[in-house]
């Protein structure tokens, strides 16, 4: 039977929740991501990664929201930048509903990672948190991604764009993933809050992705997903 | 090629830009729609219908919002209902960065057509369009489809989850549709803010299900794209 | 005795409200109503509508809202158009403050019906009936009168200053209603957000203001007193 | 020709601000005042003045905001308090909408003179003057009477619903005036933000409104009319 | 020992408030007072106020709030003037942290008396007092020194910047007072919005400031002291 | 000469800042940092550093914010946590101040750390950076002292109130400081939004305190200026 909440009808969901499930909410963001990369990128990795999940856990998962927190790529054609009060907000609100739903185990999985857009699903999930008696859990998955960086062959310095996300979109989405690659870095002087990032960061990616594979994906696809079973288990 | 905005790199994107494509964002709902209907009914026919669209006028398809303002139907397991400022500020945000994105066409589609749901999108819009030069339409797939009530065997009150919806879903995710079909009515009494709006809508529709085919669908949903054609050609 | 809120002392009030009474909240709009028209109109059709009704139904009538969202005509001369925020939170304040003084009937009457002003007025209304025992109706009396649309030699097509609404001014604001009577059509293009709405609706009325008599405005403003009479013995 | 703002058509009223009028705006309350006294009080009273000022110098008068900000009176029935933010929010979108009308000379009469209240529609004004090209006039009309104190026979401590309160109010509606007279005064300790005011203002006035009369009143009225009159020509 | 809240661990201030102390927030201000004092002259005598009150009345005094809303000053260099709005939310924001930590007294004392600094202050104040069962003190200190006007040589107009605020600076801050010292008066129309207040007000102080003695400040200082702590313990 | 920013006149700071100053913004907390340190650290380092830094880049230091996020830490006593949009709305409106004021360069140093309270500055200074023409560097001064982890004897797992933190206090504020100092960890599980974190972190810090020195405190405070003269010095 499908895991995807809206295919449900609003009878077999009621059922399902009686049955305690955990459920997901896959948060993406619509934003450059190199000429190689799609820019839904951090969507589809999200929604893969609770895909992949909630079939380890009695999941159902929620369509995603595929807006989020871009401010440092806005200088690039495509980026779609909402403000950390609307994400805040939103991602509240839904988890609002849930709560008065009477899902009790809500884990949240942001494909893009920004500081400002992490804060905002955050403390929204504090908030309902500290409200409730539900449990939560919030993360982007580059958070279990990033451990593996220094390893593997996988460059320290490895970040948005760049040899592990290649990777991972080469391993779920590998039309999508362009040969025309590019490798670049992050020259935004220390602490500086620039006014035009793009020219801080030329290619609009961090990292080599021509050295990415679709096997190293799935190999960390593969483990995101065996850390975060053993994340939830541990709380849910 | 793909239509699909998040699909695109930014690259891509910005190159199809230079040629003026009309964008659409296509916004749902995640509610009750009867036993019959999945709970993301109105997303799948927004998305739906903006993808036929965009294949017509040269369009860009943005990833979906598939949660709206479903106040009436919370009483109903499954409905996720965010406020009218959450739905407005959202919209107007991706508006806004669809506008710095020197995007001059756009079309917003929503599946669902409550009051306070469309009022926050067309809001939205009218903020937008009093403050640049884009050209928008926003609408709600049903303002069309309900021209149809009382002609071709579709009773004048035919309305959420019935007779029309019902078939549009049979043509669209036919496997999504279960062939026990209610047929309901609205009780609700006159310009009465009810408390408890489950108790004056049984069933969760409006209208006589069984009647649906898969066949009236696909001309309702052919009649829709027709029309909105027309309307996108009368103005873009 | 009065029936106006604001003559009553605390103490008379106070006694009143011991006595279950329906409490009602005019909201009219100050903007363009065709030349024949004042800026007024719907502030004076909404408190007089409840004034009628206050004295059927053991009422009591609040000062009037006279400011609304008008945002389709602000191209006209006169029309002042407040935010659907800042009409939202004032009506949900004033709504909280009649139920935080165990008001338990609340009858909303808006005299202008646009779908973002109505949108307001209902949400917040739906705030206030979620939170608490009180019994809310919301209307816009227009959604009763154009009932009348197509009957009585009323044309289908009659809106805003048109026929229907420049009768009832003459039924009660003889004096404010000039002789230089236009005749209008909204030509906006379907579902187009326009920016500049004048263009499209150069007399600024729907409708024929000419053929409008006094008779038939009082026949009307019967009409909807009867109707809403009705419609709240049915659920206060 | 009237001078009422809403009763003027929009071509009218077009002509009318060609010619650089002073335009009002009353704000009053809906709050205790006293057995003896109407909720509306400070409302008539705002409505008033502004009339009389009207004539006095080529002024139009707009519909009044019958609600305000009474936080310290919401322990008697009847008062209706609105939050600051709402109150400033409305004034600031109401003389926002006047300045986008090209009217610029602006008087906003309060009938109540709460600091918080007063606080909001101040800084309103503020923002709107310190944006665009208007002059603005905001006040409570008792910064102006209460400079009576003390002389005439009016004790220093005369206040809310007192002497000079109630004095204004037999000048200008006696019929809503009650002959049941109280005398009061505010004990609320010093700088104390109390939970409870009633308790500290046991009749809910200050002063002694057995003193009041209408000669008095009338005098009063026409000292503000003067007063006003001449700081309106210092600076319109 | 130390009576500074942020100078005690958070066991000793556990403690501490078991023992029911008279908590203060000292409220200043970042603005201009003429040429011989510092713009941060509000903040220091709030702290120098609070830190006084509190070793009479068993207090503990919080960190400074060092920037207010100024609005009328802002025309000067160096004037920081946040909105009524940011203020409003800071302090109930601390408030309610406070009464989250059972502290059941609090004294807020600005040094900065603006009409819409002050009401964003008691406004806050007002909300956290009717959701809890704190006792609450707000306050300006000028409230306390005006009372002096008009006695002692000090003038009738002396205000912001003047005799008074002088001597109070001279008493405790002697070394940031230059000798250079200006005597100015407030012009603004009366009740006039004025867009550029510096015109009106051209030495940015009102008062002579010549006039003013360390002696004098010292005396003020202690007038004031003693007369909030029989307000405090009228209360507390 | 001072450059505490409100210890000076206006005048003279208009004088300064012609000379194109760096104005520093320091921002604290007020929460529980351990037994042993008091529950003003973070407002005491940042004053700290901020203080040591504009003496070296011509610098001017404003008065601290001494109130941050602090949601993780609030079942502890004295632990003071307003909302993310509190923070940041004051520190947007310090900062368009200070552009307001025609100031240059600023650097805002923050003592606390946490993703929202961070979130919170680094959006407000974004905000203002992409508005105007100002420099922005916005930065925790632990983003810092970090690098330093794993390093000198200092564990990798050092954290709030641990080593590092104990021992920059000892070297600023040494009679602030107990001499009981306890050594905790944080074993909240992975990414779980807990709901009680004290339980997961019974001593309320992560480290070991016992092994801090006023002298490597000194030592990696004299290493924080350092490098951060350089990145003032890199873009200023």
């Amino acid at each position: 039977m499908t895991q995807m909440f809206d295919e449900l009808s609003f009878e077999t969901l009621g059922a399902r929740v009686a049955d305690d499930p955990v459920v997901f909410l896959p948060i993406g963001a619509t934003e450059e991501h190199g000429r190689h990369l799609p820019l839904g990128s951090d969507t589809f990795q999200a929604v893969d990664m609770c895909n992949a999940l909630a079939q380890r856990v009695n999941g159902l998962v929620l369509p995603p929201l595929a807006y989020g927190v871009s401010t440092s790529l806005r200088d690039f054609p495509g980026t779609i930048s909402i403000s950390h009060q609307a994400l805040n907000t939103i991602v509240r609100e839904i988890l609002s509903e849930l709560v008065r739903n009477e899902i009790r185990k809500i884990v949240v999985v942001s494909g893009h990672g920004a500081q400002v857009h992490m804060s905002a699903i955050k403390s929204a999930c504090e908030e309902i948190s500290d409200a409730s008696d539900v449990r939560i859990i919030a993360l982007c998955d580059y958070d279990v991604a990033y451990r593996l960086r220094g390893k593997q062959g996988i460059p320290a310095a490895d970040g948005h764009g760049g040899m592990i996300e290649t990777s991972r979109m080469l391993a779920v989405r590998p039309l999508l993933v362009s040969d025309d690659r590019p490798s670049g870095q992050d020259t935004t002087p220390d602490f500086f809050i620039a006014r035009h990032r793009k020219r801080y960061m030329t290619e609009g990616i961090i990292g080599d992705s021509t050295k990415a594979t679709a096997a190293l994906g799935q190999q960390i696809n593969l483990y995101i997903v065996e850390e975060l079973v053993k994340a939830i288990r541990a709380v849910m």
